[in-house]
């Protein structure tokens, strides 16, 4: 076998065009795919393809005796698309490296930070064929398009992933010196409502005053559903919010980002949180409900002087850690079917529903106790390692995003997370001349090699008690 | 000169596609012009053919002593687009006669009631060559694009317009027996106003809870802009409001039509109205605020989880007697400047206007006393005529459509207009099959002319004093 050599292995497989949402390239989604076969095959793990309705699921497995301690490492082989391509600096698909980076397109999402473990689990091998822990790589390659299939997969599978915790980097830091451990995630609801006043768009000037105009009860709903400050107005939202900790709080103030930066960056003059949260905590610990999108009646130039049939909104709700989706899911339909005002019809359409995740860390006053201890053990040594690899000690923050399967590994196997942010705000994820930082790429490698070695190590001296 | 056939004249009419909102019909905007110009003529009246930056405006008249009451009679020669053709049963611009209609685009909206008061002056001045009446017929090329060039025409043409009255049929009936003299026009008024929030789409997962969302900040301006009871909620908007007289009421109540029917026709299971008016007193008598198109964020199929940069909503206000447009313009600037949230930024743009315009026929407790005595004899000599020959007296309603040319001819010329109602529902204006009720031209010719008669008549006897 030759050496393995994280940066080619890596060009390699951002050069297969490994789009899921996409069928055109379904070739590129196979290449990557027996890629990652032969990868982990080059390392001894046991390889099994898991096929789904559309783009199957890796498990490459490094079995061994039961007393083991067992490490699930998470990653995704498909990318965004990667139009607008005339905004490419190089090709999107030919991994080029500049000042440092790599570009091109999954750099960052997610087949730089799936590499890092990977070549920490080559060099371990490598120096240490027999070491006591079992490894297991889930890969799947429908991240991009909401993973579909994973939910299935977890529940026929489950039995293959009874390990310890998981071990993923799907997450960002904000800086190349600033790692962050990501310690929760927000959950998603997703509800679309459609109201139908007449049966056909009106005249407004033969019928308007005679009826309800579906767009006049459209805004009146969608009003009601925010109090005067901003808080979501659904009886009941906010009951089964998990308390923000002391700590949790502490740790978004070390963030270091000023708000003034943070409006410019976003182009506002002032913030729209509800009391009692700055920005970089409200999008952490506080729920939302949007308005995705919102229409009705005539939207082109000009006027044109109708009473709509039928206007629509797209609501999402983000969730944060106590908060069931199905929960807030019927308070909202409920919500808005006392709510709808007469005179027009209400539909509602549910979508995709995501549960928000968070986990403590050990050493917290809210620690639980329950707290897998290899995971303990594997928080310490990140927290070390991360330190002496980048200079500082890592920030244990919350995200604003929704990665729903984090949950559904928590919910449906019992398995907690550690989530190492490796890519950077200048990343460019989903956009044009993605790039990963291959600073952090081999300091991360460093950082995963300690942690499993560490763990190993807690595994063996646990097994000669 | 050949007798002048009304129906062969009206079918040559309307064979000529006169769209005036196409270009590509530029042709036959010109032969429907030619035709009215080489009818007028036939007729002894002196054409005159007004420029105008796209379609001209004809003026033909009928010229006599200072001393000789001066009627003009208004009406369009431009038609709707003809689309969708396919839905045509027979071709729109091929005048087609089936069961007591002539179908053909443009028949009833106007060539057919312009028709109807062409072959009443013909008939008159046949039989009565000198017929001490002037006559002048104002006949516009862009009523279906909202008559951009009216208002600068009546500014240099208006000397010619010294007449006692407006004689025109471009409003409806409820049935072939049962005519309708409008006596009132809604006006109108739009303004669209659109949002910004963040520079760009955020993601609503990194930046949700921060952020003011557009669309959040345009539900509440937009739902603040009614009461609980379905009432404007701008300061002042019914201010100036003229109060409705119980004639008026009472003529509405003589309509004859169901509200369970108008709820059926509608498609609604109840009304929208305001307390205090029923649906058919409402759409003649309130003024209204309506949300004609509203938009932002993503409205295609699924979900797309972004806080929009901008919202937009098209506003209308349609208007009644009393209430002026630039008041009630600037009532809604103001209001929804006052309104708008902080964390987002307003922009306003103002579109059309048009004043509402009543007038108070004779005999009326309101009547005003300087009503064109010419004018209140007309509506006495309409009053019978349309009696006689349709059944049932007429009944004097307002509508609640806008044509604010009426009103600008009441503002710019202070002419009041009597206007006779010839189209009916199944006419399918603007719609494929439009056609005209011939029973309804040839009935509307006699009370035209019968009308016009009649003014002549009291000129004469008034000269004679």
């Amino acid at each position: 076998m030759d050496a393995f050599d994280p940066l080619r292995k890596l060009k390699e497989f951002i050069s297969y065009p490994s789009v899921s949402a996409d069928s055109a390239f379904a070739a590129g989604m196979k290449d990557a795919r027996e890629f990652l076969e032969k990868t982990f095959a080059e390392l001894g793990l046991v390889v099994e393809t898991v096929p789904t309705p559309l783009h199957p699921i890796l498990l490459a497995r490094r079995e061994g005796p039961a007393e083991w301690p067992h490490v699930v490492i998470y990653g995704h082989y498909d990318v965004q698309p990667p139009d607008p391509l005339n905004l490419w600096e190089s090709p999107a698909f030919e991994p080029t490296e500049r000042d440092g980076r790599l570009y091109g397109r999954g750099a960052a999402d997610n087949k730089g930070p799936l590499m890092v473990h990977l070549s920490a689990v080559a060099q371990l091998l490598r120096d240490n064929p027999d070491l006591p822990l079992r490894i297991t790589f889930l890969v799947e390659g429908e991240e991009e398009i909401g993973s579909p299939s994973f939910v299935p997969f977890l529940e026929t599978h489950k039995d293959k992933l009874d390990a310890e915790f998981v071990l993923l980097s799907d997450t960002g830091s904000p800086r190349p010196d600033q790692i962050v451990i990501t310690t929760g995630l927000r959950g998603i609801v997703c509800v679309e409502a459609e109201l139908t006043g007449p049966r056909t768009d009106l005249h407004s000037g033969v019928h308007g005053g005679a009826v309800e105009n579906p767009l006049r009860a459209l805004v009146r709903l969608c009003a009601s559903l925010h109090d005067a400050d901003g808080r979501v107005n659904i009886p009941g939202f906010y009951d089964a919010v998990t308390e923000v900790q002391p700590w949790e709080r502490e740790q978004v103030s070390r963030l270091g980002q000023r708000e003034e930066e943070y409006a410019e960056f976003l182009g506002v003059d002032t913030f729209g949180t509800t009391p009692g949260f700055t920005p970089f905590e409200a999008v952490r610990f506080q729920p939302t409900l949007e308005f995705n999108g919102l229409g009705g009646g005539y939207q082109g130039e000009g006027s044109k002087t109708v009473i709509p049939s039928k206007a629509m909104v797209k609501i999402s709700c983000r969730l944060v850690a106590g908060q069931d989706p199905q929960d807030i899911q019927e308070k909202l339909l409920q919500t808005l079917r006392e709510r709808c005002p007469a005179g027009v019809k209400l539909e509602c359409r549910t979508a995709h529903c995501g549960a928000p995740y968070r986990v403590v860390p050990p050493h917290r006053p809210d620690t639980p106790a329950n707290l897998n201890p290899y995971l303990a053990k594997a928080y310490d040594e990140a927290d070390r390692a991360i330190t002496e690899a980048f200079g500082n000690a890592p920030l244990y923050l919350r995200e604003g995003g929704s990665v729903p399967i984090i949950a559904d590994l928590k919910t449906l196997v019992g398995l907690d997370s550690l989530m190492i942010g490796l890519f950077l705000p200048e990343d460019n994820l989903h956009a044009p001349n993605e790039s990963f930082h291959l600073g952090v790429m081999e300091k991360g490698i460093t950082v995963s090699r300690r942690i499993l070695q560490h763990i190993a190590e807690q595994g063996a001296k646990e097994s000669m008690k």
